[in-house]
């Protein structure tokens, strides 16, 4: 592992870390409850009045309650991090990290919940949906995991799957980037997908109709997904099998092209790799067109090294690695996404919102350059700038939630 | 409303208070995330390793997250205080409360889930159960509260509907101190209860089994439970319709009789009423043996008011209101029960667990008086010495949960 490489006690020191603290979120209490006047405020008598209100009118948990700044990290431990199926119990650490960062990144309170495995997650979700502002969906294995968030997209709340639109998100913007950096055309791209899970999915479906200029249906030019059987093409045996196979038979490789990577590659400006590791080689990237822009994102260990992919002539590499430039993760995305769906009292998260959202993070490198096409860290200022640009594009797109008083409520803000 | 005219602006004063603060909880981080390897410790790639610990032993859950402090405060809304089937969003308020109290009295960290209405409650509790070291069921009607726990008595965790218990456990606290000062031996009270919903339910069947030299089977001489319908005995039409009613049929009465509330008192010691404004008379308290005890619990106006309840001849008399003397308030006992039951890393909530509760709280109050047969106030000495208590008598009966690694896991404590 190479981050073990790197911090070399850091499997004790996590250990001791999650021991020491148990966990790593906790329940705070934000009012006063000191004296008999002080309850009977925030608890009885004085509560039946907030709930009589809400019952009135549903949209008042937006003003009253937590629900405005509190979001669900859902997961049913199905495919977390690299380590595949490893169940609810075992997912709670990755959840409780990430309602960290939410916390810390973006002023979100956001609460892990871990379901056992379940067919019924989305109709379940659903039921406990009242206290949340949005769902985050995690770690949830393909293709269930399209299958929940579909279900879920007429709940009134922002639900997005993380492990999809957070990496595409972040992919859409290294790419803009790259594009300026490597002086390519976006709508004259060629893409190559290797990898049809979660991400490369949700990575084909928002590029290939997002275009430059912040607008839906500038597409690029074109787009090939590969998965382990290799090129996805309509006369593909099996496709009916997999509805999302087949949705991307459908919207992407217009050419019609057959084979496998090898053969997808040729004449490509960009690849992007959310697959497995070492599986691209020099002599497949000299098949791609001049200055090919190289996403190679498998985790712990990529498509291929960058230096080797350097060697073969990428004028950009980019990797999910945090001991190389250009690291493309989805922690820049979440916070920000997130924060502004919720200021925007949203009720989803649109594909507008997330071209918006990879336009706020490219443009927050002020001078990409190759080696720099995406912000290096997580800070509060990244989240800032893609949370205003998600809620501007919420309300400018209409999936701002109206609200009967007719008094916009104040947002939590960062 | 009685608390209303102590309080003229309450209803504005709350509704301000909710709206200003968003709710009365939030998430907090509790690990430094400022560096790099802070990151690296609290999220990838170290989380990797605790997760891989868990997958490996489920129970290291309480060892390295949340879930060894976290309950879920989880209702459906149908039964919310007085207030009756307001739904799961306008429940929020009332959730968030309790949380707030379980923060600020017990160090527990819970967090409000809010069912829509549902069939499958209990199914999906269990589904969302891994982070959660314990489970308050919460303002659900009967008959359905005493399905949804009853199905989760094997889950694992302590999960314990608090309208029932915790308002039986301060029940029995209260009575325990009564009898001392009204001079009644425990064994030989005679006890009607008025109101077999889910208070009633548990107060019957907790003080009919426990007696006073805290072990299970002294029972007091005589229970029966009156309904709508007057006194619930085993020759009653349509018993069998309700499988609860059947239990309490089964339970109490044994001498078979029937009639009314007004039957029912004849020689009673005691009058325990969960149900309706108004429905006890001095006439009936007449009927009654020497010192009666009444317990007018009804909210916000009790079965009978103190002062007629006192004419007539009671000796003791508490009720559920905090403008009189002995307050009977399930407050006073949930935060110290899932204090102890947390910090025993218990199974479950045992009858043992709950009698131990009564006894630490009766005991709290060092000389019991007319007026004072309870604690007047809320604070963390009460939690303690429940707690304290609780935790003992989980170990003691073995309910507390053995770990494969063999070292007590250190609590969190108070």
């Amino acid at each position: 592992m190479p981050d073990g490489d790197i911090y070399p006690d850091l499997k004790q020191e996590s250990l001791d870390l999650h021991e020491k603290n148990r966990g790593k979120i906790e329940i705070r209490c934000k009012i006063p409850l000191e004296t008999k006047w002080d309850l009977s405020r925030a608890y009885t008598p004085g509560v039946a009045d907030v709930c009589r209100a809400i019952q009135n009118d549903k949209d008042l948990a937006y003003k009253y309650t937590l629900k405005a700044n509190t979001i669900a990290i859902v997961t049913d431990g199905t495919a977390v991090l690299g380590l595949g199926d490893i169940g609810a119990s075992a997912a709670i650490p990755v959840m409780e990290g990430k309602a960290a960062l939410f916390k810390k990144f973006a002023g979100i309170d956001a609460f892990p919940i871990c379901f056992e495995k379940s067919d019924h997650i989305a109709a379940e979700i659903r039921n406990i949906a009242p206290v949340f502002g949005g769902i985050n969906l995690e770690d949830i294995a393909a293709p269930r995991c399209f299958e929940i968030e579909e279900a879920l997209q007429d709940l009134g709340i922002p639900v997005m799957h993380d492990d999809q639109h957070g990496t595409a998100i972040a992919v859409l913007a290294g790419l803009l980037n790259a594009c300026k950096v490597a002086k390519k055309d976006f709508e004259d791209l060629r893409i190559v997908v290797s990898g049809a899970g979660a991400a490369g999915y949700a990575v084909a479906r928002l590029l290939r109709c997002i275009g430059y200029n912040r607008d839906i249906c500038t597409s690029v030019k074109e787009m090939i997904v590969c998965d382990r059987q290799g090129i996805i093409h309509r006369q593909r045996r099996g496709l009916y099998n997999n509805k999302y196979k087949f949705i991307l038979a459908d919207e992407t490789n217009h050419s019609g092209r057959e084979g496998t990577l090898y053969d997808a590659l040729e004449g490509a400006d960009v690849f992007i790799g959310v697959s497995a590791a070492g599986i691209l080689t020099g002599d497949m990237i000299h098949r791609m067109n001049d200055n090919p822009i190289i996403f190679a994102m498998a985790n712990p260990v990529p498509e291929i090294m960058p230096e080797m992919a350097k060697r073969a002539g990428a004028a950009i590499v980019a990797t999910g690695r945090s001991d190389y430039p250009n690291q493309i993760n989805n922690a820049l995305v979440f916070p920000g996404v997130f924060r502004g769906a919720l200021d925007a009292y949203a009720t989803k998260i649109s594909d507008e919102m997330k071209v918006s959202a990879a336009h706020a993070l490219a443009e927050y490198v002020r001078r990409p350059t190759r080696e720099h096409i995406i912000p290096r860290v997580l800070d509060r200022e990244v989240t800032r700038s893609i949370a205003e640009a998600v809620r501007a594009s919420a309300i400018k797109w209409g999936y701002s939630r109206e609200f009967k008083d007719d008094n916009r409520l104040i947002t939590n803000g960062l």
